[in-house]
């Protein structure tokens, strides 16, 4: 049994906070049991130099941990004069993943930015703000269509992603940071709605797996994906009555 | 008029959010009107090369615009390799303007970690770090105290600033980020609840100002600043009741 | 049918060649088809900051392109400033893939640094620097063992790297660079001569996959890890004679 | 009593030398007692991007101390890879205020850079580099006008700047360095030809000041900044003879 | 006598193996003794910034040892955020030497990159890798002129590079690194094909040499050069027909 | 005839300025025709890492172009992150030059810093800067010596540097920037009182070079340098009456 009752397949509590701040145009403060992350999507009228004249958009996404948010405070990166290799890994993550939902030939010349801010962390930093990226990039989409300046939904379909790994040789979903610290495989996994793998990473922190774990732990991550996509869903509805 | 019907000796309404994270020893979302910072406190057990061996402790603060914050999306300044100007002279402020009022020799070798992320500007955003730091600051000095680490409250009294300004040759109170930007005049004042500067910072914007203006500019400082620690205050004895 | 006749399921042929350089323990220029990299495996009497006085030793990695090892120059890193985000993610993944096979303990408080230069470039470059890397850092521990620095082996087993990627809505095994840059999903597997999973990073590059092709990706990773695997074992065996 | 008989209401000897180096259009050496500092203007026929096709000029400045300037020689900038948070702030300072008294509008789209080298620290070296760049300033304006590059005299009117603090509970004008490290609040005071603020920057070092203490200050530095501007008139005089 | 029965006046075996990597236009692997450096010559249709609208080429080098080229590894510079001093010195020496003898007028508005990346060092990398870039070039030259890109040879003359140093007083040429550590005297020449300098960079590592030595070093740098391009001048033989 | 009369094999007049600032040990202001060239000598009691429990001292040397000094105004390094590779290759120059005749066993474990900051630049700044420096080092180390820090002088024997070069193919001693500029051919020699060598950086700049031109080049070095040690012999002689 794990903290708080939870069992192995359950997921923490999840909720998003939509609108939690006004100048960005998706802004969803997600939290997912004691991880919480502030997505945004703005948007520019320009693209990067590599996708000028190609008619077409860009995404990219950029990450952060708030000094305060985790455990023991972490250092600010900028007094590093770069961003850590964890940190490019992972906005890499995030922005290769929406760019996998959204076809950029409808978005016209413009970049989206996704900026995902960690609050407070407490394992799944990654996966979280992957999920409240999704809301907040359908938000902004939905705010570009409403005025007009765009006419044809760029989002090809929905998506989410989750931690799952190996504690004490049981695979569980949605690992607490206390739970990944002790984890013998960490892996994240996003996926979409029509139950298609975007992303896979799996790392044998302690011991490599076998086949057999790896497929139970797909199993773990498709319905916890599953589930985080009917909640953005739901919010969907919502939000276009 | 203002807009929302302020008046130019009126602040914005102040809200102070405690507890808003969970791992710092004290953590305040604070809000003036549209400004809305997380300010923190943590603590280490140690000092900085040039305090060691001092018997004595540090305090240092750090203040950052998440990309999403402002009107317009501003560039992560760890994609520069540093801070900016702006950033730097922010955090030297807000340091030094909370050690004017700490008692550094009652800290031990520890450092306070004063750390101020803008998650919403609409100006003011320096002056409300400082006076939400102040409450961050004096929440974990109080868990320092219930726990034993401190035995005396190394805080020798309160502080808060506000900015003022000369809007169309009328000196206001707190300016919206609206306002600050046609402003003559821009003042940032951090005072005492004894009623005496700690910092003052006031620069002629397009036009220089004379005594008179000055003096009308820091009497209209005085009066917000004395709202703000009656507010602080209260919001203590609560906490300590 | 692919270019030179090969087979979806069939690797490029690849080629060790062993002490390339003189200088560091283990020097092993690898080839798979047009991909070249140097890879060497050096070692240090000290441990990084964070592993100091635990009795362990540790394991790190570097990766480079050399400016002229692609089919258009790329710049060097070094006049960025930094390494980019995606050198950074492939120097954390061969770092983490070694140092899952190696038992730290059994090294005492010395630190190896693998060294990864791509001397040409066609697809594949990371998964080849970790199979290069694995004969280099074998080679350098049989040279510590025969000179009594090491007493047991701290390899736990080998392993070795394939890319295989999904083209055409086809599965195959070891993408070339005009290949990959084509591919509709692209995935990097590391695993071990036990037939277990170190890493598994599957990226959709256009198009979310099934679980069905999973399934057939991770079947042609097994077979060419395999392979590549035997082929070091051999050159293990006419080395130690 | 100070150092070499100096009142409290005293300014240290000032001497500016025109025309020290010989490439800049304006180039003063202004020494302050035993503070000197080159102070350089230069013009480029070009403005910052955010300026362009604006019809207006801009003017920068720059701040440095060479590494032998301070009593123990301190580190030369370029070996941290960014300006230091104090140069930062000084550098904002000093193009801020000249910024003030400058009409941009009639400098056309001419950049103005005003450089400003320590060549020794003793106290003072901001506002004794905006005194000394105020005559820079002036003498390059006058060589654009003579030359007819300029038909119209940008500068609006005069200004200087001086230090003042509390030292002993005494208020002193023109600090030290010696004065400087000890004193309970230091005060940077720019002030015009009509004895109108362009910057005040106050900041209690041991001890917060009060409002009377404030105004005996401002008067300190009014008297000083007067006789200062009336030295840079006379030079003015002199050289347009 | 010298390690390997070597003469004072002899140069150690240099080999050169072209088309080494197959992306440039030009690459050789040259070693000298146990010096390795692979020197490609790629070419870019664009100048920098200050050759715009010149009508002329451009020429530049890059320089870098691998960090298991050394005897004891050397840390990778990108990670200390810019090359060395030591690096940005090779640089400039191989950019300048070569564009001596190069007519940028016959490039046209293109850009030549000399990358030359130390495999391994032994003592006169730079000298050796200025030898081995001559011939990428030439060989990138040929190619350009073959393909109709270029109508004449750019090409003026040929050049090569020896060092040469005084080792227990007395004068030997091509230090190995063994020699080059305890050199009294080090130096680098540059010479063409018609026996002129391009650079002299003699330095007193332990004592200043009296110009007599300077006369007997130059003499031994002259045969050495001499007869390394005797070696490019067949090998270019070799290839052009 | 050269401008100002001067003769092919004369020297621009040459004057020091001693104590021209105060707080490092060594202060020269030294001018070479139009270049002047803040030089000082600073001294620590701590070595750089690599030479702590030597028993022996070291000189390190810095050396900056003020922005101002230049006939077009030079950008700060400070902006760039890293200084240029001039610099760090003239920075070299000067301390390698200055080790080479000062007995670093008899400093202690001591640094001392040269710092050479140009005031304003025409042309032979880097060996302006070695000859004025000279002056400083010799002067700090008289202040050691009288105050009783160092019993013997460190400093083997003196030297100085100038500059020659080819123009219109004829040799001239020490280029003005103008002469510089359209040089055939650029050396700087470093040189002892007792004649010989420690430096000679020949460059090609538009034409290599033959021995005959070389050895007229070096002949007039030798006269400039031997003129500029007897002008220091001087001052030395005057400072220690």
């Amino acid at each position: 049994m794990r903290q708080n009752n939870r069992q192995m397949n359950e997921i923490r509590p999840v909720i998003f906070e939509r609108d939690f701040t006004e100048h960005a145009l998706g802004s969803v403060l997600v939290s997912c049991g004691g991880t919480k992350v502030l997505c945004t999507a703005s948007i520019e009228n320009r693209v990067p130099h590599f996708m000028r004249d190609s008619g077409e958009g860009w995404l990219t996404a950029e990450y952060s941990l708030l000094p305060s948010s985790t455990h023991t405070r972490c250092k600010r990166e900028v007094a590093n004069g770069k961003p850590s290799g964890r940190t490019s890994e992972i906005q890499r993550l995030i922005g290769r993943s929406l760019r996998s939902i959204v076809d950029l030939s409808k978005l016209g010349e413009r970049t989206i930015f996704i900026d995902t801010d960690v609050l407070q962390a407490d394992g799944g930093t990654r996966t979280t703000a992957i999920t409240g990226a999704m809301l907040a990039l359908s938000d902004a989409i939905h705010k570009l269509m409403s005025d007009g300046t765009l006419v044809e939904n760029p989002i090809k379909e929905l998506l989410a992603a989750v931690s799952v790994g190996v504690i004490d040789t049981t695979p569980c979903l949605d690992l607490s940071y206390e739970e990944d610290s002790r984890a013998e495989v960490d892996m994240n996994v996003v996926m979409t709605e029509t139950g298609r793998f975007v992303e896979i990473q799996g790392t044998a922190e302690l011991q490599p797996f076998s086949r057999e774990e790896l497929d139970q732990l797909l199993d773990l991550a498709s319905s916890g994906v599953s589930s985080l996509i009917t909640q953005i869903k739901e919010l969907e509805l919502a939000y276009s009555k």
